[in-house]
Parts: C-alpha cells; structure tokens; sequence
C-alpha cells in the first residue's frame, strides 16, 4: 500500500533546511510537495558545497522526492497562480522571516480566504510574535541561545554544537508534528489554521529535562564531556582505534566487567568498588580505565561487554555509520533517481509503518523540472498560457 | 478551542524518556493519555534525582497531563483490563525492548485482533528487527552509534555528547510523527497499524547533512567546536562575562563588524580582508578575535552587532533561557498543579496553533491516581470489582 499522505499536497516556500527537512518528511511520508522557487536561482542551498555528481549534496539530501516550480513571486501571475494552487492544496509551508509572506501577499488571511481548509505552518528562527520575532537565525543562534551549547563540550572548556543541525531539524520534527495534528483536527472540523514554529521555542523543548532540573534545584547544568552527572563508568572511554561507550550502572555489573577486563582487584579496591568510590575519585578513576580502555581496539571492547551482559556501543564515525550492516539492514541507506537517471545514495526515513510504508526513490528536482507539469495537470492550464507565462519570465 | 487531539485516546506503556516524551507530545496535542505503570514502584523516572517538590522533575517535565493506572501486567487480570482498554484506545505506545509486549501476551498482532483501528507504536534503541534488535540502548549509545557523537566536541579531542538527550527525543519526535501520519491515513482506509521507531535510526536521519556529504566526497566529519567548516566569523567566542556567536557571510558584514569593533585597520589588513585569508591565517584571526571579543561584555557585543544589522545571539545558559523574555512571552515556561494544588513550572509547547491551542495545566500524576476513574469511566466497572482488584493486588 502507498505511504500514509498519498492524498495530501503541499506546498511548499522552504528554504534551506528547516522549511525543507519539514517537507521532506511529509514527502517521504508520501505527501505530493510542490516546492516554490525563484526562476533562474532557486532555493540557496542549490549553491551549497559539496557536489554529488553536480547536484549540491545538500539540497539533494533534504528535497528528495519533491517537485520543483520555478516562479518569480515579485510577479502579480505568480501571485495569481500561487492562489490557483493554494485553492487545491491542503499544506502550505514557508520558514521566510515574519512577515515576508504578508508582503509577497501570500499571509495567512490570505490563504484562508481563498482556502479555509489550509493548514499554514510558519517556521522561523524565534517565531510570529515577540521582541526578537524579526531578528534572523540560524542553526547556531537557536543552539546557542536555547541553551545547548552551553551544556554541550568538556567542564571549563568553551561550548561545542551539537553535530548536527539540531537548531533547524528540531523545528522540522516540531512543525511535521504540528501539522499532523492540525490535519487530523481538520478531518473533523473541515477548518485548517495556522501553526507558528519557533526554532529558539523547540531547543527550550528539546532542552525540557536541564529547564526541570533548574526549576528544581536552581542549578545550571555544564558541558561535561560525554560523561554522565550522576553514573560512572557511563560515558566515551579511548581505545587502542576509537572509542568506546561503557555504561554501568549496578555494582553487579561493575564486578562483571572488572572480571572481564581481567581488573579483579578492582572489585575490592576501595577507591574504584561502589559508585560512591568512583565518583569521589573520579580523576584517578578515570586516567585508569582510560589507561584500562587503550589496551583494546573498540571491536574488542565491544564483543567483550556483549559476552558480559553489559551495555555498550562504539563511537561510529560517519562512513561507519552508513557501513554499519544494522543501519543498511534497516534501509538507513537508500538509493534515488534523477530525471536523468543518476543515481544518489541518501539517507533513508526512520519512520517504519507495517501497512503503509515510505517509499523513497526519486531524487531532488532540477530547478523549475516540475512548473509545466503542475501548471498544466492541476490548474489545467494551456501550453499556449504557459509560453506566455514563459515569455514573461513569470516562470 | 481544544486542543487538536482532543479526541484521541492514548495507552502508553513507555518508561524512562523516548515512549514518555512521545506521549507527552500527542497529551500536549489534546489526547488523553492512560500511562500504564507497576503497583508500588512505577516507571522508574519517578525515582530520578533531583527532587521538584517531592516529585522527580525528571518524570514531572515528561509526564504532565497524562493520567496512571497502576497495573500488574504479569497478573492474568491485568491483561483483560489492557485488552478491554486496547478496544477503546486510538493509540498504543511502548519502548520496551522488542519482545517484551509479546511476552506479557501484548503484541500487536493481539492488539490488532481486539481493535483493527488501532495504531501501535514501539519505539526501541535498534528497532524490531535487524541485528542489534535484541540490544539494550540508552540515549548515549544512539548518540555514539548514530555518529553524532563523532562530529561533537573540539577539533583533536574526545567526543561530547549533545547536551540534552537527543537519543531518545529524537526517536520521540519521529514517533510522534510518524504516529499521527498513520492517524491520518486510518481516518480513511477505517485501519490502523504498527510503527517501528528505532533510536538509532532516527540518529541517522538527522545527520543526514554529514551522510549526504560522504556520500558526496568520501569526507568524515570531525567535532569543529562551534566552528563552521566554510565560513569564519561562524562560531562561539568568548567575551567578558560569557560567549557571543558572531555569523560572517558577506565581506560587506565584515567590513561593518571591523568598523563597529573599532578594528578598522583589518578591514585592509591582508591576513584578514577575505574569507579565503581568514581561513588560512585561522588561527591567528581567532586568537586576535578572542582577544578582541573578551574586551566588552556579551550584552555589549549584541547590542553592537544588532545596531548593525549583524547576526549574532548570546551562548545562553539554562538559568538564562528561560528567564528569556522572548521565551518568557512566548510561554515556553508554564506553571502547572498536580491534584493537591501544588505548583511546579515546566517547559511550554514549541507548537503554537492559531485556532486549537494546545492547552497544559496539569502536573504528572501520582502513581495511580486515575486508576479508579479508568476502570469506572471507561470500562464500567463496579466498585465491588475494583475492590477486589486491589484485593487482589492487580492495581
């Protein structure tokens, strides 16, 4: 059975990466997306470095599956034909900054008159309403202003960004959600709304557990490595080729281990034999099972704790993650097709459904690959309309 | 309004963070949530230090809204309760390890004999299949495995973990997702189904951007710090009382950042004048910016940058985020009572709704608090059963 939106189209005014991740996620859930771009350059990240057999590795990984319509939206046509689809829509999606939008004449009142049933979702970097609402973002700005940073690194070092573009997907996983829900509500109301997603409102979510502990204690939590506050070991040790997560916490399983390891005089050594010991000697503890972890490789660790029953797992670099045989096993690597027939790897949807799943196999569209197809199957317009429309660079 | 799930009926099995943070999403949405937990102990977060109050903010932050029932799943009894209630429920949840639903007698093929409609989402650390399938995973472990560990931290260094728990909430998000897609698809094929939501996947999926480029280049990712790999200034530095990111994109925005720095002679200065220069001389350009950005305060940079139109925001720690004014207004922080008028502040919803605003005002349930009303309410039974339940020591 086809994917679990096949009846939903969006259209979508992402740029970038919040806007573009949120509709990929409806596209992979099998949602026809319809992605407005500007004739001539296209979504910005079209530009972005690397190359992956001449598409930007980027945009190619974040708009797989979409269908791109080249329009000039400073036109009144353009407007016009944006109406025409609005009409025929059930999303419409945009991470412009506030009030862009509005002025292109494309606000939510707008679409709801023409549309009652649309489902709006704005994304931005701190949302419609509020003192910074026009002030820009990025990434960065929404990890570093959301708290993350701040709590991610080494004690006493300066702060580190998580690896990934968490500050933008967080907002993407948040919208898809939101919009989602909306779309239910509206099979019952028959009436869409507006959602208004801040990327700084989702890395306070996301951050829910620090904010509860502050609530609590008033305490501010620090980066601390990879280590966790209140457990050791539980945290990234180096080996004799990586490193290697070890995660301990019943002093059963620290005697498993210390027989493992061949450390049995740790088990009654004072300074090392209850987690109390360990935390308070901590420094000690800590320059000897990284002494202790060095004398393996990872793999070695690894099939060590997994005889013994003890958690465990590897820090896989990237090219380990997309070789690792559990990750292709699950699909986690697919392979998709351009027009042309090149072929791209990209990474797959984590979303496994038993009777409606994912299928994931078109590529990202070339820049305006799809205006003549949407302008002539869903607004029914003629070739001859369309020259036009060309010949006024509209398209 | 109410909230856009206010029609939805939620049976959650989920413990710790990936299953409860799941449901608290579709709880925040409007649905009733029914958390299923052990007599006398519960979900183990609710031991989780520190205290808020007497209750674990941990459980708090995660649990909110939702309503327990206590209930021995080992007892024959307790099974027809969660079948009975199974008939009644849109959703079920679990993120036990793949297997454990089947055992207690709970699988989805069961759930689906008793309630075809029903959608039945298990979320684990490797999902239901594939190699790792059987292997215990915190959110540590997703983080290592998934890669992101490998692309945090400092250049040279050991891995850091991403500062909130992004592991699990990852997982969370896609779940809830992926959830209300199947929702969507039910309201009109008449039929649920089963999600498989793997935490190691969903690792993959959001560093797709870091795949993409291997895929493209062969390249691995290394931790940068908070250093943007193509453009500099783009990072965190350090100023008088805190850190200041400053985003350099333009050589025009330099230009205006030297001047406003009082730093004019860099703007001629050849080691610093172009990107390309600013990437070759890179470390003496942040030495020389480290110096210069420790001379004023953070409040004093951002005033500075933002009266010239120049990206930047605060590296904010937790106490400062949410005593963030936007945040403030925004409503990213709430205050919420339990059943004896107790007031405990927690962590807003990022998804704002213009017409169903997702409403939360309640705190996380005692153990049990909602078993009686479960039994009466929904399953019509009398206080002379329910008594002899709890005689019997199945609640």
């Amino acid at each position: 059975m086809a994917a679990p939106l096949k009846d939903i189209t969006v259209l979508s005014f992402g740029r970038m990466l919040s806007g573009p991740y949120a509709s990929m996620l409806l596209s992979d859930l099998g949602a026809k997306v319809i992605k407005i771009e500007a004739p001539g350059t296209g979504d910005l990240s079209r530009f972005a470095k690397p190359e992956y057999n001449g598409t930007s590795s980027y945009f190619l990984s974040i708009n797989r599956g979409k269908k791109s319509m080249a329009l000039d939206l400073k036109n009144e046509k353009a407007r016009e034909i944006i109406f025409a689809l609005i009409k025929k829509v059930d999303i419409l999606l945009e991470n412009f900054r506030p009030g862009v939008m509005d002025r292109l004449g494309l606000s939510y009142d707008t679409a709801k008159k023409l549309n009652p049933k649309i489902i709006y979702a704005s994304i931005s970097g701190f949302g419609q309403k509020g003192p910074y609402a026009q002030k820009p973002a990025f990434d960065m700005i929404a990890q570093g202003m959301g708290g993350l940073l701040s709590m991610t690194g080494h004690p006493d070092g300066p702060p580190a960004r998580s690896g990934y573009s968490i500050g933008d997907i967080g907002a993407s996983l948040f919208a898809s959600t939101a919009i989602l829900a909306a779309l239910h509500e509206r099979n019952i109301s028959g009436e869409g709304q507006w959602i208004d997603i801040s990327m700084l409102d989702c890395q306070v979510a996301l951050g829910e557990n620090a904010c509860s502990r502050h609530f609590a204690t008033g305490e501010i939590p620090q980066p601390l490595g990879s280590r966790h506050p209140l457990f050791t070991p539980f945290e990234a040790f180096p080996t004799k080729d990586g490193y290697i997560i070890l995660i301990i916490m019943k002093e059963n399983d620290w005697d498993k281990f210390c027989k493992a390891a061949d450390k049995i005089d740790w088990i009654n050594n004072e300074k090392f034999n209850t987690l109390e010991a360990r935390l308070e000697n901590y420094d000690l503890f800590l320059s000897e099972m990284n002494q202790l972890t060095r004398s393996k490789s990872t793999e070695q660790w690894i099939k060590l704790c997994e005889e013994n029953a003890l958690m465990c797992g590897p820090v896989n670099n990237i090219k380990q993650v997309i070789n690792d045989k559990h990750i292709l096993e699950r699909d986690m690597v697919l392979e998709v097709q351009n027009k042309n027939d090149d072929i791209f790897k990209v990474v797959g949807t984590p979303m496994k459904f038993s009777k409606t799943p994912c299928e994931i196999n078109k590529a990202s569209p070339e820049l305006g690959e799809n205006t003549e197809e949407i302008l002539s199957n869903m607004l029914g317009m003629s070739e001859e309309k369309i020259q036009k429309l060309r010949d006024l660079k509209v398209i």
